[in-house]
C-alpha cells in the first residue's frame, strides 16, 4: 500500500453515504494509488443509527456537528451525499475551509445554488471539486468514451439519453419521500435525468444547444399517505381509508433539443416505464459508427462500425469486462468476471486518489465546473416544460 | 377456393406495385375467403417495362390508360401505390365511379388533399375504402393489439412509436429521388412516421391531443447528383467532380406530445441511426402492463404483465408465429415458421376480401376516415416543427 | 419471364406439398432464371381434397396414378414430398424414367433405401438429383458458408448442431402420427436432426469422424389415442378414459463425436425442450472466427471475428436480409424487408432451375450422393444408441 | 455488528485468495450475521509478496508455516484456495485440529483424496465443512432453484451444462501453467466442468445415473514455452524460435448420460469456445416450465412458464437483481443496482457465518459430502473418454 492518506470526512449514511463508504473500503484494495483514503469520519443527524454505522463500515469518528467536522485540521477531503437541496451549505463550509470536495449529483437543486457553488470552487484555487456521476465509469460507457475519443463515431446525429424505471406506476405506491418535492430536492428529471444527460456530454463532447420541447409530467397527482411517515424506499400497499397527499415532484420528463455541433437529442427520464427496472443509458448514431448502452446489461457495449465491409457489418457485443478493452477490470478480476453498480463508485474513489495524488486518470472526472453544464442543461428542460416553448442554453446563466 | 371475386386494377409497378401484386397472388392460396381477387388490370406509365410487370405478375391486362382502366366496368376494386402527390387524382376518379379503393399510405402528401379524399369517400357510400397501414398485421403487432383489448395494459402512460434506419448517414450517398420533394412526396416523417403512428394509435386505441415539441433536420443539405439521374433505389457512390444539388425533404424528425387519454408520447423517423437498419415499432408503458415491438424482430412481442407475482415477473418473449397467438399464423405453416416483411401485405389483401364479402375480420382495417387522424398527426408534427410551437390537434382539421 | 420451362409432377398435398407449391408459384416471380418450372401435374391418394389443392394452387392436373404421371412425357421434373419411408418407390420409378427428381429430407428412412437411390441417381447420368434441405437458403445460414469459405473460420475446434421443439413435452399430448414410426417415418432425429447435420457439414466443408455416444430416449412410452385417428397436425387435449398406445419413434435423441479435421461435435434433437418452438440451428467455433445461428431468428448471423482488435472485438449480429450480404435478398424486397420460412424452398427453386438452365448456384445444392453422406450419419448415431459404443463413420457404408 | 466472531485461517493468495478476502471483508457490513469472520491469518509460501497482501487485504498475520497456523488455538475456520492436488494435506490436518473446513471446488484432484476427505469430515462430527461452488449464490441461480423448488419445472427432460471459454483457441498462447497437470491440477473439465455440474445437480435436485459418452481433446498438443516461465495468468505471443513444450490437460471436454429420474444430460466444458468469454450456465427443461442461465448475463434468469395461456407465454426474462426476488440482492443496493462476480462469495462467506451461528441459509450450501457426488460425476466423465465407453455412476465409489 502507499504511504501518503487523506482523510475523508462523509456526510449522509443512507443509500449514497453506503456507497461512498463501500468506495473508499475497496478502492486501495483494488487499486494500486498515489494516495490513499482513510475513513476518518462519518456525518450525520442520527448519532445512535450513526454510531452503528460507523462500527459497521470502519469510520474512525462519528458525530453530528457538521461545521466541526468539516473545519477539523486531519480531514482532507469531505464528501456530500445529502439530499440536493443541503448540498451547498456543506460545500461552501468545505471551500471555505480549504478542503477538497466530492459532491452527489446533480450538484445542486436549483441553478442558483450551483452557480453559487461552482464560484466557490473557481475561487479556492487549492481545493480540487468531483461530482459523483459514477456512470462515466462504469465499463462499458468508459469504453464508449475511448471509441468515440479515437474518431470511430464521426460526426454525430442522433443522441438519445434515457433513464426508464417502472417502480412507481402502479397508483398502490404510497406518498413516500421521494415524491415529496421537500424531502427529495427533485423528481425523475434531478434523479435520473442528470446521469444519463452527464454520460452523452461526457461520450459526445458536444453540449447542448436549445431545448426545443419539453414535457414534464406527474401522472398521479395525488397518493395515500403510508402509516409509518417518511418511510424510506417503496412502502408496501397503503391502508386502506388513509388520508391523500400531493406528489409535488415530477414523475417523468422528456425533452428534445439540438446539440451544438449540429446533432439532434431527446433525454427521457421516468419512473412509469412499467417493465423497466433500471434501463438507462444512451443510443449514439454518428457518420462512421454507433454506440448504444443500457445500465440493465452494464457490462456491454454495444457498438456499429460502419466503415467495416457490408457483409460482416453489425451491432457488435463487447464484452467491456475483459481487460484490455477498459482501464479499470484488471484491478479487479480475470476476463469477464464482469463487476456490478458498486464498482462504478469504487472506480471513482480511485480515480479520485490519482488526482489528488497529482496523477491524469484514463477516464476525466466531472468538477463543479463541468456539473454546472449539466445543471444548466435540467434548468433548460424545466423552462422549456413551464413556458412551453423552446429555451437556448445561452439564455441560461 | 370460392365461386365470388372481385376484379382489382392495380396502379404503380414499383416496390409497391410487387408487394401488392405478391399480396393479391398468395391471399387466396393461404386463406379461404369469401371473395377473391382476380389480377385483372396493371397500370402504370411506361407500357414496355409494365407488360412484363404483368407477364411475371399474372396481371391479365396492362396498360397505361389510368382513366379508362379505373372506369372500366368489370374492375371492383382499385388499388393505388404511386408516389403520395399522386394519390388524391387516382382515388376520387375511383370513388366517383363508384369503386372500392385501396390506398398506400400516407393517405397523401397534404393534409388538404387527403381531407378531400376522406371527404369524397363519405359521400361514396357504396364505396369501400382501405388504406395500406399494413403493420398493424405484422403477427406481433396484432397480438399487441389484442392483448390491449383485454385490459392488459391498463392505463397508459408512455408511447413511443420510432422509426430509425441508417442508410442516409453517408454524405457519399448521392442525391437520388428519395431526397427530393417533388418525386418522394415526403422525407423520413410521411414515409417511415406515418407508420408507426398508425400502430401506436391502433395499439392504444387512444389519439394525440397534443404536439408539444418537434424537430425536423436535415443533417446533410446538399449531395451529389448521380450521373443516371432519377435512379430508384440508392445508387452507389457519386462521381468525382459530380455537381451537387439540393436535398428538399427531411432527414430525421423528432416530436413529443401528449394523448387524449393522459399519456405521454414520442415520435422518431429517421433515415440517419447508423447501425440501424430498418428498425421500427413501438415501446408502450401502462399501469398494468406493457409492450414492446421491433420490426427488426417482426415475429415477437415482448411484454410485460405486472400482475404477475414479483419473483417471476419480466419481459416475456412472444412467439407470435405461434398459431393460437395471432389470427393469421394459422393460415401458412405450422408453429414457429414464421412469415416475413411481405406476410403482412397479404393479410392485409385477405382481409380487404373479408371486408368486401361482408365479414369482419378480426383486426380492424384502416379505412380513410381513420387515416385521415394519422395524416392530422403528421400535420401538426410538421407545423411544431415549423412555428417551433405547441400545436393542439384540435385546430388541425 | 424466361421462354424456357420444365413440367413439374409434384407428389403429396400435406405441409411439404403446400411448401413446393408455393416455392413453384414464386420463384420466377421474384427471380430471374433460365427455366422456369410449370405446375404441370399433383399427385396424391385421395383425389377429391387433391382437386381443390390444385385450384387453390394452380397446378393444372390432378391424378392419383403416380406411375402415369411420373412417366408421362411432358414431365421433366418429379418432385417427392411423401413420409421418409415411401420415398425410394417414387425415386426408383422417375429416374427409370429419365426425369429430375428433387426429393424431401431425409433421403430415406433407412440407408439401405438411401444407398438404392444413391446409386440409382449414379446410374442415371442425365438426371439431375436434388435434395430439400432448404435451410442451406435461408439467408443467414448462406452468409454463414459464406464467411466459412472466406477463410474467417480457421481451423475449427467446436461444432453443435441443434433443433429443439418442445411441443410434445407435455403428457396430455396423444398419440398422434408423428409418434407411430410406420406413419412418419422416423422421430426427432430424422425429422429434426437430418436438418442439422446437413447444415453443419454445408457450412464447415467438413465429415462426421466418428460417433462417440448417442443417446436415444423416448420420454413418454405411451399416449392416449385420439377420438379422430390419424389427425394430422397436434390434436387438442386426449377424451378422459380414452386408451393408449405405444410411442415407437424417438422423442430425443443426443450425440456427440469427432470430425474429420479434428474438431469435436454435438447434434441434439428433440421435441421435449419446453419453451423452444422452432429453435435450431449451430454453433461453430473456429481459430479465426466463430458463428451461430438460430432459426428463431432467421434473418440474423452471429459473427466473431477474433482477428479484431480486442476493444472492438465481439459477437456481431449480421442483419442478412440486407442486399450485398447474401445471394438472395435483392430477389425480393429492399434492405432488411427480411423474408420468412418459406423463403428458403423458394430459393432452392429458384437454384434448381438455375441448374437445370446450366447455371452454378452460388450456394451449393445437395444432390443424392450429398445427402446420403448425412444419412450415414443418422445411421452411425443410431447404432451408436442401440450398442452403447463408438461406431466410426468408415464401418457405415 | 454481531458480538460473536470466527477467526478465519486462509492458505492462498491468488486470484482465489483475493476473491475469499474479499468476500470476508464485505460480508459482515452487507450482511447481518450471528458470526462476523475475522481476517485473522494468512498463510503462503512466499512471505514477501505475502506481507503485501496482509496489508492490502487487513489480515492481522501473515506466516508461511502453515500447520502452526491451522493448529492455533485461536483459529475456528481453514480455508483453503490452493491448486486441487493441494487440498488433501491442509483439510485434513485442519480436520484433526478441529477446525471448520472451507475448501475451494473441486473438492480434489482425484476421487481418491476427495474420497479420503470426505471420510475425514464425517469423523469429524464437530466440524462444519464447505466447498465453495459459489455460483449457487449468484442471484439468478438461486432463483432458479427457488422456482424449482416451487414445482415450476415439473418432470425435467433435458438437462445442459456449459461451460464456454475461448481464450485458449489461438496457437500463438504460450505454455502458460494452466496447461500443465502438475500445476494446475486438471484442465478444462475440473477447472470448468466442476462448477457446472455442481449447478445443475443443485437446481435440478437430481443426480447423474451414467455417463453413456465422452470426449476429452487436447486440440493443441504442444505450445512455446514462454520466456518468464510460470507465468501466472495469459502470457503475451510467445517469442519466435521459443522451445515447445506438452500441454498435460485437457482443452474441452464434451459428455452425455442419463439423470436419475429419467431426465437426459450433457456437460460441456472448453477453454476454445472462440467469442465466448465465460459463458457458462444451464439450460433445463421440465414438463411445466425450463430456465435458462448464462453467466455471462449473470444478473437475468429466463423461464418458461408452460401453464400460461398460449398467447401470453414466453421466455420471461426475470431481473433477479430485485429484491423480493432472490433472498441475497436487499442487502445490497436498490432495485436492479445489480451485483457482480464477487457477490457470490460474499454471499457465500455470508451463508457459512449463518450456518456457523447455527442458522440455515435459505439457499443450501455444498459441503464435503455433496462435494464428492460431484466428484464422482468428474470421474465418471474422465473414465468414458478413456475407456470409449458408457460408465454407471453406481461403480464410481
Amino acid at each position: 500500500m502507499s504511504a501518503k492518506t487523506i482523510n475523508v470526512a462523509l456526510i449522509g449514511q443512507k443509500f449514497m453515504g453506503r456507497a461512498h463508504s463501500n468506495a473508499y473500503l475497496k478502492a486501495p484494495r483494488f487499486f494500486d494509488l498515489p494516495v490513499n483514503p482513510v475513513m476518518h469520519t462519518i456525518i450525520a443527524r442520527d448519532l445512535s443509527s450513526l454510531k452503528k454505522f460507523a462500527d459497521r463500515w470502519g469510520w474512525a469518528n462519528a458525530t453530528t456537528d457538521w461545521r466541526e467536522a468539516i473545519n477539523h485540521p486531519e480531514i482532507g477531503l469531505v464528501d456530500v451525499t445529502t439530499p440536493n437541496n443541503k448540498h451547498k451549505e456543506f460545500v461552501l463550509e468545505a471551500l471555505k475551509a480549504g478542503k477538497h470536495v466530492a459532491c452527489e449529483k446533480p450538484l445542486a437543486a436549483t441553478l442558483d445554488d450551483a452557480r453559487e457553488m461552482r464560484d466557490a470552487a473557481k475561487k479556492a484555487k487549492r481545493c480540487k471539486t468531483f461530482v459523483w456521476y459514477n456512470y462515466r465509469r462504469v465499463p462499458a460507457v468508459a469504453t464508449a468514451y475511448q471509441l468515440a475519443r479515437e474518431g470511430r463515431l464521426g460526426r454525430i446525429y442522433h443522441v438519445r439519453a434515457y433513464y426508464l424505471q417502472g417502480w412507481a406506476s402502479s397508483p398502490d405506491i404510497p406518498l413516500i419521500w421521494r415524491f415529496d418535492k421537500e424531502q427529495a430536492g427533485s423528481g425523475s428529471l434531478g434523479d435520473l435525468g442528470a446521469h444519463v444527460i452527464d454520460m452523452v456530454r461526457f461520450v459526445t463532447g458536444d453540449e447542448v444547444e436549445e431545448i426545443v420541447g419539453s414535457i414534464s409530467e406527474t401522472f398521479i397527482k395525488e397518493r395515500t399517505i403510508p402509516s409509518g411517515v417518511g418511510g424510506a424506499g417503496i412502502a408496501s400497499g397503503a391502508k386502506a381509508g388513509g388520508k391523500k397527499g400531493k406528489v409535488t415532484v415530477d414523475d417523468a420528463v422528456h425533452a428534445i433539443g439540438r446539440m451544438k455541433q449540429g446533432g439532434i437529442f431527446s433525454v427521457e427520464a421516468t419512473r412509469f416505464a412499467t417493465g423497466d427496472e433500471n434501463k438507462h443509458g444512451f443510443e449514439i448514431n454518428g457518420e462512421k459508427g454507433s454506440v448504444f448502452f443500457n445500465f440493465e446489461d452494464l457490462n456491454n457495449l454495444y457498438y456499429y462500425d460502419a466503415t467495416l465491409p457490408v457483409h460482416v457489418r453489425g451491432w457488435t457485443k463487447i464484452q467491456t469486462s475483459v481487460p484490455g478493452v477498459h482501464p479499470y477490470q484488471a484491478a479487479y478480476w480475470p476476463t469477464a468476471h464482469p463487476g456490478g453498480y458498486e464498482h462504478a463508485f469504487v472506480n471513482q474513489a480511485a480515480d479520485m486518489m490519482r488526482v489528488l495524488g497529482g496523477e491524469k486518470p484514463e477516464i476525466p472526472l466531472p468538477d463543479f465546473d463541468d456539473a454546472f453544464e449539466t445543471q444548466r442543461v435540467l434548468e433548460a428542460i424545466e423552462l422549456s416544460a413551464k413556458q412551453q416553448a423552446p429555451v437556448k442554453l445561452s439564455t441560461v446563466k
